[in-house]
Parts: C-alpha cells; structure tokens; sequence
C-alpha cells in the first residue's frame, strides 16, 4: 500500500461527491435532458454524465495532481503516486434517464492491489456511504449510522439482487437463476444501490456480469469496510471488473459460488 | 361527485401521509425489522405497515369520521359521506424491507366513481406527489414542481416499467413481454414509484397485473392530473384493481393494448 494521508484522500472523496452532486443534480428530472447511445442496444450517455466526471477531474486537477485517475467518460490519466481515482460519475444511467433514486456516483480510491476507500453518493437522496480503513458509515436522511453488513448464512432466508433480470450471457443468467431459485427473495434494478444496501445490511447477495472496474471498484471498498465479501464468480479479486458476486457472509459466498460454478 | 370542500381534503391528505411517515420511518433499515409471511409465496408484512395504517386510521377517526376507509391491512369501515379513503401503507413491502427507496404511502379519496385526489408519498426521500382537481404536483427534494406527463408517441422511444419481470400469470407475462418487446427501456423493481414517474414525465408507460384497489387508486389520481391514463388491459376503468397499465398519451396506451390484445 502507498504511503498517503487517510484523512485527506476521505477530504478529496467529498470534494469530488459535491461537484458531481452539482452537475448531476443540474439535468437531473429535466425535459431536455438528452441522451446518446454508445452501443446499439441503448447505452445512455448522458451531458451529466461527462459534466459531472468532467468537475471530479478538475477538483484531483487541483488537489491531487499527480494521482492517476481511471473514468468511465475520458481516458485514463497516468499518475506517479501509486494511487488512482476510480470514477463512475453516473452508475445506473438507465435509472436516471427514468428518474428512478437508485443510481450512484462511484468514488475509488486503488493503489496497485485494489481499492483502499471508496463511497457510494446518492445526490438526490442526499445519501453518501463511506467505506475505507477504520471506516464504514452513511450519512444521509437519517443522520449518521454505521454501515454492518447483516449475518444470514443460509440461502434460503436470504435476499438477492442484481440491475437486469437477464443478468449477462445465457450462461451467466444460467448460473444467476441458480441462485434465484434458492433464495428467498430476488429484486431487480438497483444498480450500484444494491451494493450500498448490502453494507448497509439491508440484503444479503448481489449479483452481476460484465462490471468494469469503475463499476466495481467503490461498492468492494464500502462493503469490505462494512464487514462483506465482494469476489469475481470463481471467488478471486475482482476489482479489475467482470462477474461480480458481493455477499454478507462467507457461508453465503460459498453456497453462492458453488451453485453457479455448477452451472457455468 | 359527492359534495366536499378540496381544501379540506388535500390538509387530511398531508395529515395521512405525516402520520404513516412517523411509522415507515420508525422501522424502516432497522436491524429488528421482523416480517410475517401472509401467503406462501412471501409476501411479507411489517410491523411497519400495520403501524402506518393504524395511524392513518387515527387521523381520520379525528378529521372524517363519517368516511369509508379502505386498506390494506385491516377491514374495511362504512361510512356515510360517499367518500372512501383508499390506504396502502406501504406499496412495495419487498422494497421497503430491503432497504430500497421506492416504496411509498399510497393515499386515495374515491367516490363511486373512483379516485377524486390522491397522493403518493415517499418518506425516506421526503417526496410526495400529489394529483387531484387542478392540482398536479411534487413537493421533495428539488422543491415544488409541476406534474406532466411527457408527449412520448412511438413505442419505441418509450422506457416501460413493472416491479416483477414475471409479472403476473403466464398469460399475463406473454402480453408484457409484446410490449416490452419494442420499447426503448423497460426497467424492474420500482412498485409505486413508477407511477409517480410516469406523472413526472421520466418514463412512458406502467404495466402490472394482479393490483388491488388500494395499490392503484392513488396512481390513477396522480397520473390523470398530470395529464396520462390508467385503465385495464381492455381500456376499461381500474380503480378496482387487476390488470393495469398506465401510458403518458393516447397513442402509447392504444399502442400497447393492441399488443397485449393479440397475445391474451
């Protein structure tokens, strides 16, 4: 691990979660909000989404130069600290071209074996989970709590999320309905909120496909914080992106895995 | 219509809606949160639920004793006025004891034509959306806004939600699945709050079967205020429940029960 002051980078995290908040906020519910697709199956890109990453730049422009960053948006910046930002300026920007609450702004700070903190900002909300060494908390419409991931064990009393019901490929939503099928509960459409209710202690598994780093990167380090587990399908790092699983228990974890591994 | 004074009304309504606020609020991502299954299928009830509707009836114990009360969780009581309040604590108990935020309050006043005013409230996010005569509004975290649907006319510029991707019977999934065929978006999970969306302009068209009265009529009178239609699956009026769909203009509702008409 790099040699860095905590206390500041949490101090950059906040600053960066404000000027996204801005400029997310700004379009955010707006008639004129337009969208472009990326990719012939509809993947919004929206002017929020590159104003607010653009604003998350200019602020480590500012305050840490010399970090790497890493964004959805823009290229990637080379930087001589070890340390790089991983930014996702809108997770979700299917559920906010919806208006829907449940999208993100993904803040991670990574040094060379993964992420060393993170937050999770829900600007319309006015939520932010926090999760980094000696720290895992929310501060949001009911104040500041602690963020726990919950103990359930057995899969059949626990609750399961995921964005897409079709999840991935055939093989990979094969290997999720496994453990649909076994669960006592499966929701649908959260994106990244599914993983801030996860450390929140609010469910128990969260599964997904195709995640890029960014993506993934802030959820490992609040739910890690908050006491879960967050691991690619074959139970290795996953913070460079991919099959993501996030549980809350080891037993979970390992039901987890062994059930899709039977099916992949 | 019955004889009323609106005014009146609209204070009873914010009157509810405060007193079921206290109560989701109370229990809502607590640890203790005990559920009880009412079918075996899961559908859970909280103590939550029951509390807010206890508390509802409180209300109008004190302000309209002399109105029907209809809801979820308790039986239903006579009145004399012609005018009937149509609770549902909490729409979307699944969301709420997952922790998501888009569950809500749903508050109606019917007479015997169906809802004369309604409100949809979101207490975690502090958001109510109200829709009655001349009224067609959101108070939340943006401040006060208008209602209006948005002037989507092809289906396939239109984003669609429901809550399950199973939808409801066999039949009834065949029918969405024609729709969500040749939509732009279709996006799961959001209970009553895709239809608070669909009053805000943000998306184009609800579908769900299986709905009660009490889960629909206080959508129905948000969304006619800000100008879009609910009906069933046959165009007829809902506000007694069953098939639902809500579309933000003539030609996306007749777009869509064309559709499902085909496949029924």
């Amino acid at each position: 691990m790099s040699d860095f002051d905590v206390n500041e980078l949490w101090s950059v995290v906040d600053a960066l979660a404000d000027a996204a908040r801005v400029e997310t906020l700004r379009h955010f519910r707006k008639a004129d909000l337009q969208t472009e697709s990326k990719r012939a199956d509809f993947d919004p890109v929206t002017v929020a989404d590159k104003g607010a990453e653009a604003a998350m730049r200019t602020v480590l422009a500012a305050e840490r130069p010399d970090d790497a960053i890493l964004g959805e948006e823009f290229a990637a910046k080379e930087g001589t600290t070890g340390l790089t930002w991983v930014l996702d300026p809108i997770d979700g920007t299917r559920s906010y071209i919806s208006g829907t609450p449940t999208w993100g702004v993904l803040i991670a700070c990574s040094d060379a074996n993964g992420p060393v903190l993170g937050a999770i900002d829900q600007p319309y909300i006015g939520e932010r989970f926090y999760g980094g060494p000696g720290r895992a908390e929310v501060i949001g419409p009911m104040g500041r709590r602690a963020l726990k991931v919950r103990g359930t064990t057995d899969l059949a009393q626990a609750t399961l999320f995921t964005t897409f019901p079709e999840v991935g490929t055939v093989d990979e939503a094969r290997a999720f309905r496994r453990v649909a099928d076994r669960v006592r509960l499966t929701r649908y459409g959260c994106d990244c909120y599914a993983y801030a209710l996860l450390a929140a202690g609010q469910i128990d598994l969260v599964i997904e496909a195709g995640l890029q780093a960014y993506d993934v990167q802030a959820p490992i380090a609040v739910i890690q914080a908050a006491g879960g587990i967050v691991t690619d399908w074959s139970g290795r790092p996953v913070h460079k992106g991919g099959q993501v699983i996030a549980a809350a228990t080891p037993e979970l974890h390992r039901a987890a895995l062994a059930l899709m591994a039977d099916s992949l």
